[in-house]
């Protein structure tokens, strides 16, 4: 295992755990967990889409949230966006960063985008260019990068082509994204080793589910090949819609967790983000998935080995 | 990741999992459970302890469990014992393999065992010698391996000079276990390498705890280091009186999915372990905390990389 010295964190449970939540979360209850894990010093965090209301009904509230949030310091608010119009409404609300999303799989990306990746990219051309115009960081998302529930097996060709025509696009910052948590840690490390070594400049980060119990494995396995930049949902809010009972998101504290007991350092506060990961499973109303903010540290139990 | 030819699991839910269920279980239905996941290839099941009632009431009925199991063709079954009394219950009861554990730990042991190492030690002697006399296997586990929810760190050279005392007591078979969950990858792969180089004659074993998120990364740790046996939870049951709401051992159809995917070959039956977990679940009447037995295996979803 190698030691690295810095890692990060992007929170993405505020939009990929709360779009699928089944019940009715308020926009204040949103915005107080928000200020909950800005408070622990995630510097990141994606809160909302800005996307039809009829597609996700569960962040209609998207600009009523952004204008709600606290604003300290050093804290960037993300927030996806598929169109033009959604690019705009980001804008408006005044988030730091838009999130462009598109599928590896063809079939995924016409079911969830509903139109094909070649038109995503050319819809991403002017939305890239719309940011840029307003000063707003926009970074790539590649969903279903290491494999489709539709259409099986994606390759480290089919990814690569996409980066390529991101990179082409000026856009710096790619997130892989193993949407449905299909991802074997040898595969993580393979893919992600490859990447890196083609397109030294642009940044990598890992979006990774815990559905079949293989979030941190893979973590580790993306450590391994370099990345520190990883996606994470406090509590390990979320799931997937093709298996309702399955984990989300890699749980956010967990990662943390195992980040910090590796050696790495983040600008994030332990106690407080498991704080925050309880706080958000009172106001959810139902215990989520993360481990630590059961079990506590480990360091806190013995010291490191 | 290595590619490893063949990989194994011991079961060890219907000990360590249900030694610490809150609600009662009855000897049939634990018959029921152990029945399903010897019939889905697992030939080595840990089916009980034979220690005071007094101490573990859930495993009270260990004769009695013992005698109303199914003996099909493979499959072995074997018990915890500390005593020589709990020994002799063992063999006369018909088991095929005795497990003798102590902690490597000196605190962990004198409250788990109610002596020191060295005298748990000086009655394993005479406890291998009766199961010898009988025929019957032995096997150590050393708990508390890689850390202690009391004394804090645990060395390398502790461990292996508890190794060396068994080695001594011509026991081949050692299992280091993660008690608490405690461990981390790169000491799990550190650990590893040194004492299978040390003891090439000795086939370890790993028990992993899931407690704080890191089952799996360390059952990926142990394959590096060339490791190819785990004890395991049917659906992940158990858990740790240190953390009541954190998971238990790292569930057998986690683990066996992942063996698989990775290319190791096993006697089991994945679909049907995972029907055995849902059964194990069904029967238990709590979630379980198993993440394939509810989302599926990926290579379902998905063909491999």
């Amino acid at each position: 295992m190698m030691r690295l010295g810095q890692a990060s964190i992007r929170e993405v449970g505020p939009r990929d755990g709360l779009q699928s939540w089944p019940t009715p979360v308020s926009t204040e209850d949103k915005a107080r967990i928000i200020a909950a894990i800005a408070a622990a010093g995630v510097a990141r965090i994606e809160v909302t889409s800005f996307v039809s209301s009829r597609m996700v009904p569960q962040l209609a509230d998207a600009e009523a949230l952004v204008a709600r949030l606290p604003r300290p310091e050093g804290v960037r608010y993300e927030a996806l966006a598929l169109s033009g119009r959604g690019v705009e409404r980001a804008i408006a609300a005044g988030v730091h960063a838009v999130v462009l999303v598109l599928a590896a799989s063809e079939t995924f990306n016409r079911r969830n985008a509903g139109r094909s990746i070649d038109a995503s990219l050319q819809t991403f051309q002017r939305l890239r260019s719309a940011a840029a115009e307003a000063g707003v960081h926009a970074l790539a998302v590649i969903g279903t990068a290491f494999g489709c529930p539709y259409e099986g097996r994606v390759t480290i060709g089919q990814v690569q082509s996409i980066i390529e025509r991101f990179a082409a696009l000026g856009i710096s910052e790619v997130v892989l994204a193993d949407t449905t948590g299909i991802a074997v840690p040898p595969q993580i490390e393979d893919t992600m080793r490859k990447v890196i070594a083609h397109w030294p400049d642009v940044t990598f980060g890992l979006h990774l589910h815990n559905t079949r119990g293989l979030g941190l494995a893979n973590v580790c396995a993306g450590l391994r090949a370099g990345v520190v930049q990883y996606d994470t949902s406090i509590g390990g809010i979320g799931g997937c819609p093709f298996a309702p009972k399955a984990s989300g998101n890699v749980a956010t504290e967990d990662t943390l967790h195992l980040l910090h007991e590796l050696g790495l350092k983040t600008s994030i506060d332990l106690d407080k983000l498991i704080a925050a990961a309880q706080f958000a499973e009172r106001i959810l109303g139902r215990e989520l998935p993360g481990q630590v903010m059961k079990a506590g540290p480990r360091s806190r139990r013995s010291t490191t080995w």
